[in-house]
């Protein structure tokens, strides 16, 4: 008997419901010992852009074949196909609507399933409403259980998946054009300008009419400064040291950010 | 030796403070390998119909033989009981204040306790503020652990329980009365009319001035617009496709929702 | 092979991002048996002082040598240190910013090492801006997997840590004098003054132009009314029955409270 994978759950049903807990007494229905980590469920309602860049960000560190749940459905119980993505360094499982695209995106599938086997969720009769609860939880909890990928439903074309791709920045010579793709809960504003694009550059951003120095970390600038540098993700990042770059600078999500090679 | 059993935690503790955290040390100090489920801890302070309501819709889908810690407690120190229920599907701990009336209308009891017997609690001289800590959580510890619920005090009758029924609506023949009974984080508006009601029938829901019609599911619908549908919880809910039913439509709880067969 | 000791983390990252749930998949990466306990995520942002009342109140009820892991860390990237101590009761790691005075005035510290050996981290080259991922986490999973403390880097002389000290309150025969350091989630101001000081005594206190009665518990106190008592965590506090002192009174950090013996 193998040993059993890792679970992680992505959703944007909040804490205030039971919807979660009762996600994981599913779970635990099927398997009482798999473990599950919550990679958040405050995306907000129903924003599948930002569920895409939390799952792409946190996949990587989590150990090899764990199995990531995210449940951001707008499409529930509509035609919208329910899925299982087999990459290279763990398993996805969800509804087909693109916000697998940015993990595919830097970890390619090796195999798709439709989750169309009845015998692997809660019932044969789901809910219309609660798929989390009724075919992508239990179908997680045995495909973490040791059940292999095919057996849960009929292989799908690996390029067949819907795409939601983040739009690339625009590269010159003499910088790059983008944009604000996510806020975090501290008010860091991070661009869709990978890291990879100032590497080894000396270069400054330009937001909001203000042409901001880049630095290391934070702290490298004074308290209540705007600052922008690569964030721990991997993205130029707009920020305040000791502060809060979105209220302070009036920054929301698709503000305009250039960077310019000094 | 029997297998530990898995518990929950279902408080109005927000998360915001140590104290679902504390509780979760003192369970692991009596056992380090329970395993403990959040259901939620957003309980709004002190509403023990909102508790009751989230358990009896978590409830049934744990392993049989959980056990669920409830504390919604504003009678706390006080002479309000303190006590524990085996039913027929789990137990159930937390204060005799009408918190588990949902559950034990499905679930009947078999045997209830009060929790008397000072050997189970953290210390036997608990604080007046704080039984999650100092009672209900170590006492949860030890019966998932396997101490038989008799050990834990002095038998209950069965009907001795505080009592906090949910109204009925009121139904005839063509359609219902209820009101809302909950609002989810999504805005969903869930009434006290049981799904039941409307099994079989072609139907729509006057709320507000409105008259909705009736869906299988949110994506039925046009995004944005109003509807009425069964929730995953079993009841008649008032939804908007996309939306926020309760900003949308300026709902609050106790707003009055009339059923119409067609 | 030693048995694996529990984690705990606390932090200000919040539940919105992946931040706490990345920290655990690198936890699981490292060992995938550890137990990890979230004490809380929602330290106001860089507030190391709530971060050290919060962590001092939450320490003694865990199983003796858990480590835990804190990080509110304005100063990640500088010249601060980071750091790991054991204590007579358990291990802590984290920034070396003042967040474990509280802990350490009560549990001495046995060893401290300053954690300069990128064996343990997460990659010889931790990011600038996220040490909670690249090194806290990475080093308590080893720490808590059984790699003794002096393995992980050079010893630091016990007494060479930043001290964040509480601020003592002024006891005199008839009273005392201090303020609020901390309000939680239910609007409970707890002061700087210990319940021993009280104890044995009758007892008021004056904050906000009011004299507030002293009571064992919120309920022996009618509903809305305001009243003094010793709190769950051992401090003074004060509370308003069935409701929320901080925004009935008006209450804020800082603000004084002076006790008065009858």
């Amino acid at each position: 008997m193998p040993e059993n994978r890792l679970l992680t759950l992505l959703t944007d049903f909040g804490l205030s419901d039971v919807y979660v807990g009762v996600m994981k007494g599913v779970i635990a229905q099927i398997n009482p010992h798999l473990k599950v980590v919550d990679i958040t469920h405050a995306i907000p309602p129903q924003n599948i852009a930002a569920a895409r860049f939390c799952l792409m960000n946190a996949f990587p560190y989590f150990p090899e074949g764990t199995v990531h749940v995210a449940v951001v459905d707008p499409g529930v119980g509509s035609r919208r196909r329910a899925i299982a993505v087999e990459t290279t360094a763990g398993f996805l499982v969800g509804p087909d609507n693109g916000l697998f695209s940015g993990v595919l995106s830097q970890y390619p599938a090796l195999a798709v399933v439709e989750l169309t086997n009845p015998q692997f969720w809660r019932s044969p009769t789901p809910s219309s409403t609660f798929h989390g609860r009724d075919i992508f939880a239990p179908v997680a909890a045995h495909l973490a259980s040791g059940v292999p990928l095919q057996n849960l439903g009929e292989a799908l074309a690996k390029d067949s998946l819907v795409q939601l791709p983040i739009d690339p920045c625009i590269q010159t010579e003499t910088g790059a054009k983008g944009y604000i793709q996510y806020i975090d809960y501290f008010g860091n504003c991070v661009t869709n300008i990978p890291g990879a694009v100032v590497l080894g550059k000396v270069w400054s951003a330009v937001v909001a009419g203000l042409t901001l120095p880049s630095y290391n970390t934070y702290s490298d600038s004074h308290p209540g400064t705007a600052l922008a540098l690569v964030g721990s993700h991997g993205w130029v990042e707009i920020a305040v040291s000791n502060g809060n770059a979105r209220s302070q600078l009036g920054l929301n999500l698709g503000a305009r950010v250039e960077i310019k090679f000094n």
